[in-house]
């Protein structure tokens, strides 16, 4: 696809977003930046953003393969890829197959545990809030989605949820919980966005449980770019050693 | 009911609990403190604890006879009532008319808005994790009640609110929203339980809009005890002047 990046949309915390000379698509470039704790612990990792547009690339081919329309089109550099541009619902989607993280926390439960049918959790992506935890009820109070809407997020997240476990798996990773980012199309249509990466997937090692995702990073278990590099080698990526 | 008080069962942070003769039985006193933000704001206010017990005993009273069981036996003194002893399941269910409280600081949103359809919001009663809002599926994960059970608490609590809307309206008060506690009796059935009072709900003057409840502790608004007594007026008790 010959488009050409123009000026800059918007910068987030791992991405800058820039309009391209077709309106229906955004050129995204994946920045070396790491942050957790809403924007509170951050720090510049050489390779993070090459690492994330490879990982978040074959992912999206792979789950387009498997049927689930998202925005992605073509990946254009190390860093760089091209998607189609969608006006974000601001939810952050999480399924969760196995207790960890803001979850385990919440409930005061250990991590680690299975969870017998996945969950699905909302979260308003609003980081002047801290991205709090919602209800089904509170997205419609916020007008964020319709109830049909919320059920196919959901309908969808599952989907994803099975065909990235059964995929990871293959690699001899678990995936323990990940979150996903939905946005309309110009035609309002409803598409899966964002990115899925080790930044927004936990991934353990199915024998070890060595952690191979952002909690490195959140948690100072070693290097980042180490874990990343082992997940994007897993599921067959280019090797840069 | 001829039972006597044996021993303290336990303290929480507005009432005794107190075993009786009659182990189905439990004795509460209410006491004077008034707490607020999970313990952290607390004060000694004379006349609280008369105030709470006796407008929870009219209330329970109304509830039941509008077919609302519920736990509540007897008033046994200006303090002290006695109910039927359950084991409390650790889940405040709220049911919010209009906006107001952590729901609209959680959202972003202002207070005073009327929400199109009342909202059930579950968090889970645990002090040392700040009670903290939680979905059903996480109610699942916790193991503190089935799925049926929670759609009979919903049920329950949305019952309860139609009830005390429409009984508070007729006293010129608006139930903006309200916390409930259930539990179950040692035949395994489930009941509305704890209180029922302005520490629990809030109420505005319909008219004025003046605040009616705790929030005039939280917010120093002025004399709790003055707008506890004007509940007590409104909806019918003895009066205290
Ligand atoms: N296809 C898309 N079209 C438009 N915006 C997108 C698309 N995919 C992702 N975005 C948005 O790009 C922004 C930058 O991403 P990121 O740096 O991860 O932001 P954040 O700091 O919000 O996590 C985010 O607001 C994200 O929702
Ligand atoms: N019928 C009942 N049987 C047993 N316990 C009850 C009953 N009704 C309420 N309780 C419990 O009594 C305890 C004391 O009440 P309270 O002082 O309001 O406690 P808290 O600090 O948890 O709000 C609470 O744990 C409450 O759930
Ligand atoms: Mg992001
Ligand atoms: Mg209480």
């Amino acid at each position: 696809m010959t488009v050409e990046k123009t000026a800059l949309l918007y910068e987030g915390k791992a991405k800058l977003v820039y309009t391209t000379t077709d309106e229906d698509v955004v050129w995204i470039e994946y920045k070396n930046s790491a942050t957790a704790f809403n924007g509170e612990k951050k720090a510049d990792i050489t390779g993070k953003g090459r690492l994330n547009n490879e990982i978040t690339s074959l992912l999206f081919s792979m789950l387009h393969e498997a049927g689930v329309e998202n925005h992605f089109l073509e990946r254009k550099s190390e860093t760089e890829q091209i998607v189609r541009k969608v006006d974000i619902i601001p939810l952050e989607v999480v399924v969760r197959n196995i207790t960890a993280g803001s979850m385990a926390k919440r409930l005061g439960i250990e991590e680690g545990i299975p969870i017998q049918e996945p969950v699905v959790e909302f979260y308003y992506k609003d980081d002047s809030l801290g991205d709090p935890l919602i209800t089904e009820d509170h997205i419609e109070i916020l007008k964020l989605a319709t109830p049909a809407e919320v059920d196919m997020l959901k309908h969808v997240a599952r989907k994803v949820n099975a065909i990235l476990s059964k995929f990871f798996a293959s690699k001899d990773l678990r995936l323990v919980d990940f979150k996903l980012e939905f946005g309309k199309t110009n035609e309002g249509k409803i598409i899966l966005a964002d990115e899925v990466s080790p930044d927004t997937c936990r991934l353990w090692d199915i024998a070890t449980n060595e952690k191979l995702d952002k909690d490195v990073f959140r948690r100072n278990l070693g290097s980042l770019t180490d874990a990343y590099e082992k997940i994007l080698e897993r599921i067959g990526g280019e090797q840069h050693v």
